[in-house]
Formats: C-alpha cells, sequence, structure tokens
C-alpha cells in the first residue's frame, strides 16, 4: 500500500499534503519575503499556498486582476495577496504588493526550492530491494518506488514522484514533467510566465504506463493513477488529473489539466479529453472522440464533441441521407411549381 | 537479409519461430508445472502454445471461458488448457486446472523467462560491425542489428529485436515494448491482468524509424516492418502488426494491435487504424481519418469512418446544403398550408 | 540574443546560412565530385545548393524529372544539376549527370558530413555556464545552449541545434532528428531514400518544450520557434517549420513540414496541421481540428477541415436538424400524394 510506502521515506511526509509549509509561517515573514504591507494581523500564520479552487482556511491565496477579487476574497483562503487595497475584505488578512503572481512564485521558490537531478538514481530516492531499475532509467530526487515494481531502460521518473508495488514503468515514459499552465499577460513582451509546479505524481498498485506516456506533476496537488489501470504508450495525462481504478487508456490519449475519471473507465486510441471536467464510472469513450464536456457514469461515448454513441451513430446515417432528401424536396418543388 | 543476420546469432534461432519450445514438451510435464490433470495421453508431446487464432497441430491452447469453449476445442490446437472436463473434446487431450490464463502465463515464464536488460548494451547483442549505436541507446538482450544501421542516441531497442540492413532508428524510439493485451475479469479487484508477450520486432532492411515513435513487441509471434517503409515520430505501432514493403506512415498515426498493412500503403499524419484488421496495398489515407474496418487496396480513403476520400467529400458539400434544404422544406410547407 | 550566442560559437557561423559553402566551389569541382558534365562555364563558382523554392542566384540546384525541368531551369538557381542536356538553359550553367538524386546527396555529404554523436556531451558544444543540462541527456556535436536553460534528464538535443537563453526542454524531448522527407520513384526495390537534411533546428529566448514533444530540422534551412512560445508535450513539428513567438501548442498537436504559424498562435490539443501552409497571427484552433489549408489571422477555428468556430458549430446544430426534415419532407410527400 503507499501508506506504507511514505511510512519508508518519512522525510518527505510533509511534501504529501501538497503546497503546505513543514511549519507555518507568520504572515508578517512572507509579506516581508515578497516585499508586500500586511493590512490585519501579521502575527496571524499561514499553513501553506494554494489556488483559489483548492485553497483551505489556513492557507494563503493570490489575486491579480480585478475580475477575481471578489472570488479570492471570498474563498477559503485566510490570507490574500493582492496588487490593491481593498474595501471589503470579507475578514480576510490582506498582503498588498505590486505583483502577486511574482510573489506567488517567490513563495513556491522559497519553501520547495527547484532541485536539479543530478544523478541518474538520486541518493534520495527510496527504491523497494525487489523493485528493478533498468539501465538509463533517472529516479529524482525523493522518489520512491514500491515492491516488485519495474521502471525499464530510459525511463524518466522525476522528483518527488510516488510509485505504489506492482507497478510497471516502460521505456521513455516521463513521470513529472512540470504543468503545462501560465500565467498570461499580453501586454508585456513575453505573453506567458511558467506557474511554477509544486504538485507531483502518485502511481497507486498494479498500474502499467506505456512507453513513450507522459504524466504531468500537480500543479499545487497530485496528479494520480488508480489502482490497477493501465495505460498504453504515447499517452498524455495533464497536471493535477486525477484517473481512477481499473481503467484502460489506449495509446495516444490526451488527457487535459486538471480532470478527474472515475473507475472502469475505457478510453480508446487517440481520445481527446478537455481539462477540468469529470468522466463517470464505467464509461467507454470509442477511438478519436473529442470529449469536451463532463460525461455521466455507464454509457458509450463517441464523437466530436463526444455524445451517446447510438446518438451518434444515427447521425451518421442522417448525414448519408440528405442526398436523397434533396432529390425528394426537388421533386415536391417541380409538382408545387408544374 | 535478415536469414544471414539470423545465422550469426544461432542461439537465438528457435526463438523466431515464436512461442515454440526449443524441444518438444510431455503434455504430462506441462501438467506438471501449472498443477493439472490430463485428460488423455499425458506422453504426447507438445511442440509450442499460442493464441486460438495462431495456433497449429502439436501446439497447447488455454481457455477460461465456457463461451470460447467450443471454438478452442475446435482450433488446431493439439492440447488445450481448460478448468473444467468437458464431454466432447472433439479428438483432444486436455489438461484440467483451475486458472488456465494463470497456467498460460507460468508456461510462459518458464519457457521464456523475463530477463532485465543489465547493461547499456547487451552482451548477448549480435551488432554488425558496420552498425552505429550512440550515446545513451539501449541494446537488449539477443538483439540483432544488420549492417550500415543507425541507432540514434537514447533510442531503445528491446530484448530479442532483430534489425536489417541499412535501418535507421531515430531518438527516443521504443522498440519491443510490451503488448497492450490484458486478461479481463471485472469480478476481482485488479480487473486486468498482462498477459505476457513472448512474441518480438522484426525491423527489415531499409527501414526509418521515427523519433519517440514506439513498436510493441508481439505477444505470441512477431511485429512486423516491411523493407524500405519509412515512419515518422511520434507514431505507434501496435503488438503483432505486421506492415508491408515501402509504406509512408506519417507523424502521430497510431495502429492497433494484430492489424496487417499491405505494400505500398501511405498514412498521413495522426491517422487511427483499428485492431485486428487488414489495408490493402497502395490505398492511401489522410490525415486524422479512423480507419475503423479493413479498406480494399487501391484508393484513397477519409475521414471517420474512413470512407473512399472521393464519398465523403461530397459529403461534406452535403452538410453545407442542410441549410439550404431546411429553408426549401419551409417555404413548400407554407405554400401547401397557405 | 542569439546573435550573441552564435558569437561565441564562430566556428559554427557559416553554418547558419543554411546549405551555402564555407567558400565558393567551382561548377567543374562539383561536376568531378558527382561524375557529370559541364554545359556552360566550368569556372563559375557556387556559393551553395538548395531546393527548387529557396535556392537563390548563385546557388544549385537539382532537378531529375522532366515535369520539373522547366521550374527549375527558371528558378533563381544559377547551376543545375539534371539528368539531360536541354536546348533552353534560360541562360543557366548545367552540369548533366545521369542521377541528380544522388548527385546532391554526394554534394550534401561532402561539404556536409554526416558525423556521429560519440559523447553524451560533445567537446564541440557551447553550453552557458548558467545553463544546466541534467544526466542522461544529450548534447550533440556544434550544439549552442544559452544562459539559463535547462535541459532535463534523457531530453536529445541533436547536431548543430541552436538554443537561446531562459530555455526548457523537458525529458524525452527531441531536437534536430532528420526531416521525413524522401525522393520517391516507384519503379525501384526501395521507393524511397532519404534526402539528407542539411538544415538544423532554432529555439528562440524564453521557449519552453515539452516532454517527448519532437521538432525536426530543417531539410535545407532551419525549424524555429519563436521567443515566448510554450510547446506541450507528444507534439510534432516537422521540418523548416516556422513558429512565430507567444504561442501556445498543446499536446499532441501536430505541424507537418515548412508550414509557417505567425505569432499569439493557440493550437489546442490533438491539433492536426497540414505542410506548407501560413496560420495567421492571434488565431486559435479549438482541439483536435484538422487545418488542411492557410488561415487568416485573429479568428478562431475548428473541425475537419478547419473552418471558423462559428460557421462549424453551426454545422454541428444543423447535423441534428436532418431527422425532423426528413420527417416533414415524408410528410408534405403524404398530403401532395394523398
Amino acid at each position: 500500500m503507499l501508506e506504507m510506502l511514505i511510512q519508508f521515506n518519512n522525510s518527505n511526509f510533509e511534501y504529501l499534503t501538497a503546497m503546505k509549509f513543514k511549519t507555518p509561517v507568520s504572515v508578517e515573514s512572507i509579506a516581508q519575503l515578497i516585499g508586500g504591507k500586511v493590512v490585519g494581523d501579521g502575527n496571524a500564520v499561514c499553513s501553506g499556498i494554494n489556488e483559489i479552487h483548492k485553497v483551505e482556511a489556513g492557507d494563503l491565496c493570490f489575486v491579480d486582476h480585478p475580475k477575481y477579487y471578489e472570488k479570492c476574497l471570498r474563498s477559503a483562503a485566510s490570507y490574500i495577496i493582492i496588487d490593491k487595497a481593498v474595501e471589503e475584505t470579507y475578514g480576510k488578512t490582506i498582503i498588498v504588493c505590486d505583483q502577486p503572481f511574482e510573489a506567488y512564485q517567490t513563495i513556491i521558490s522559497h519553501f520547495n526550492p527547484f532541485a536539479a537531478v543530478s544523478q541518474s538514481i538520486s541518493a534520495s530516492a527510496s527504491i523497494a530491494a525487489t523493485a528493478l531499475v533498468m539501465p538509463g532509467a533517472i529516479v529524482g530526487n525523493h522518489v520512491v518506488i514500491g515492491e516488485h515494481s519495474i521502471i525499464f531502460p530510459n525511463a524518466v521518473i522525476l522528483d518527488h514522484t510516488i510509485i505504489g508495488n506492482h507497478v510497471t514503468i516502460h521505456s521513455g515514459a516521463v513521470l513529472g514533467a512540470d504543468a503545462f499552465y501560465y500565467n498570461t499577460k499580453k501586454n508585456r513582451e513575453v505573453w506567458y510566465k511558467k506557474m511554477l509546479s509544486g504538485g507531483h505524481v502518485v502511481i497507486e498498485d498494479d498500474v502499467e504506463i506505456g512507453a513513450n506516456t507522459c504524466i504531468d506533476r500537480g500543479v499545487t496537488h497530485e496528479t494520480r493513477i488508480g489502482r490497477g489501470t493501465k495505460i498504453d504508450n504515447l499517452v498524455q495525462i495533464g497536471h493535477d488529473v486525477v484517473v481512477g481504478s481499473n481503467c484502460i487508456i489506449a495509446a495516444q490519449v490526451g488527457v487535459a489539466g486538471a480532470t478527474t475519471i472515475g473507475n472502469g473507465v475505457t478510453l480508446w486510441g487517440q481520445v481527446g479529453v478537455n481539462k477540468t471536467i469529470h468522466l463517470g464510472d464505467n464509461i467507454q469513450v470509442l477511438g478519436q472522440s473529442g470529449v469536451t464536456a463532463s460525461l455521466a457514469p455507464g454509457k458509450m461515448y463517441m464523437g466530436y464533441p463526444a455524445e451517446e454513441a447510438s446518438v451518434k451513430r444515427r447521425e451518421f446515417v442522417w448525414i448519408k441521407r440528405i442526398a436523397n432528401l434533396w432529390d425528394r424536396v426537388a421533386q415536391l418543388e417541380k409538382r408545387i411549381e408544374g
């Protein structure tokens, strides 16, 4: 079990509650770090930092656009980093600073500094005695690999990835690359600035990950592949995606960021799945379909945008009948005009 | 020629007749290995083991679902591993055991045991003197690489792969990863159990394989890329696929398991091809098409499901005319009712 | 800036004006190299060699099919390698030889000979002191890597690639693999013969390239990714593609050879883009679309073939109405016939 794995990697434990500080940090010291000004109680302590929709009481959150001011101020966060003093703070403590996004990056870098992978197999990795890591594979810092798991040649397991027992990672797979997630402002020379990823990847027991498949780390939490799920080659799993247990994900499927997939789901080859949606348990999505919105459990889907397969198949038949309709309408017109 | 290559790798020869035992094995000793009970002549000898549709006289086959009992018992196999004694054996010798799938795995593991790649370039590989293997490339156990072939950095050539002469394998390509092929039972905690792959990959002369392309090994036979065929980057070729000669397979194409592709076939970018179908000689399939069923030779195809391009193009035109039809039907209705 | 990078890699400078000879070469010596016969002034000097549509005055060009004779003879080239003497030379100097394609390969190989990557980090590479190259990464011959750039484990940077400052290349990415570009003749045993790639890859400042993404080198010029552009995982960028600045290219997109993409373009996941077309500035192409022809700037596109999204969305609605039309036409027929 993953819980057991974590025990033998105790120094890593705090990391697992993603984006929480190891020990609470005062608001005032955060303000000093980012060059901001506290409005409220500077002695209050922050437990962590997170995005608006994942933040919890005790956490910091940042906002840099008036459009989102109120949403952020009304979120679960206790402390708000913002680029303008506001009248209504909804009881939050505020840190005002010029560039809240840059402040967020500064905080992440400070508490979770970037560490290069400096050896093929990091000395800080915990690899079970029965696990097998083949030549050319990379095992990053603080990685955990469970019993009887096999890492094929040239697979890359980046920092803080946790791999359970009886897992197979095929050659060229990349686990834990950064999220494709940017702060966007079109009034500067470089429009997109990367949000530093503070999350990681968790692979549960009995999972298989195909060759050259990519599973990105979470931005502020985790990307998780559930027990017994099998993923084929050249698949893309975006940041913060959670895949349930006993799923089949065929080759060249792509799942965009923060989407959740239930248990027993089958996605056939080259399916694309939109970001931040949910696929219900036990659904099947036929090859090449494009899933743009959440799907109810237990059904078969196909096409772009993906709909129930029976509906879509009838559509294909209807399209074949347009020519016939055309002829019949022309005949009706002739009769009426004639 | 491949035949010549094989001669200088003689220890490997038996492997090439995939899933045949090096020397025949008695039914009784198979039964002992898997804990089964022979019904029939235990002294009879088995030549190999295979799937229902590939099995030959002298071979073992297994069946674990009543739905397939008769199909298996009437197959070309001489010996059947089955989970229940049956009255009608169609003249076959039977080995009854509780878990035929697990028995199959036991036999494969026993006669073709898993061997880790323990060195970047395996000592058991046969690499022609004029071949070039660049840094970071992996050459697995019993791999054969022919004259003037080039393996670019970080490509991975897994066990038993055979590469002909004048072949180029680009960086990050993975040849010989396991088939994505599972025994499925939804009444257990882990639904999917991997069928061990006993087959391998064969790349004929003058082939080029693009960067990060994956070619899986066969389950019980071989995955073969025919002479002079050129495959672009990020392509997925499933287990037991056979591609003919002088084909062009553009980037990001996916071909599912056990499909056969004729000679002179062109698949443009991002095409998906279903499993266990056949594409005829000299066809062209336009970009992003989804091929769900076998295609007759010599034509051009497009769309999902792929049809002759001329038919599909007319369909696109017909769709553009629905709005016009709608207006005309409305006018007809007005006239008749008016 | 790239210009500065180039200064500290001076020996490479001539390479950057792709397919130009370091010093001019006489027509007569080219003819001797390829076994051809000069018709015209053998003492004239050639500055380089290129394709029909990229060739400049002073360059060589080759033609081996009567269909293209005139096009080549009327191109900007000064010297033509051709397989038959022609009456009208349009003032060009001609080198007649039996196999112009093979002659082209001979010239490329002679002046730009294939060099194996013989070390993980080539001694001829120029890597800035502040750049970070992690374990397992390959840095080929004459590669340039700018300040503060990060190359993740097992990424492959092939010969002559130029990487600017503040660039991130993720694990498994392959930059500079050969173009998928062949000379085709169906009357020989091997139909496709690779055109040797003489070009290279240029990655401008502030670019990010995702895990297992492939960016092929140019055939006779360069493949360029513009400043600030962010490319996700498993993307294919073909030879000689030029991508502008501040573009977003999501996972599993494929862009075929020699296409140009403007600035501020967003291509969502799994989009496919045809070869030798142009995408205008600031367009968005929705997921899984297939772009078959050039697109005007500033709009949103979707579907296959890609059209303006508003048009395509209406089409989806019209398709849903065919069943209704069918019923209404049947009723009209009944009324008229009744």
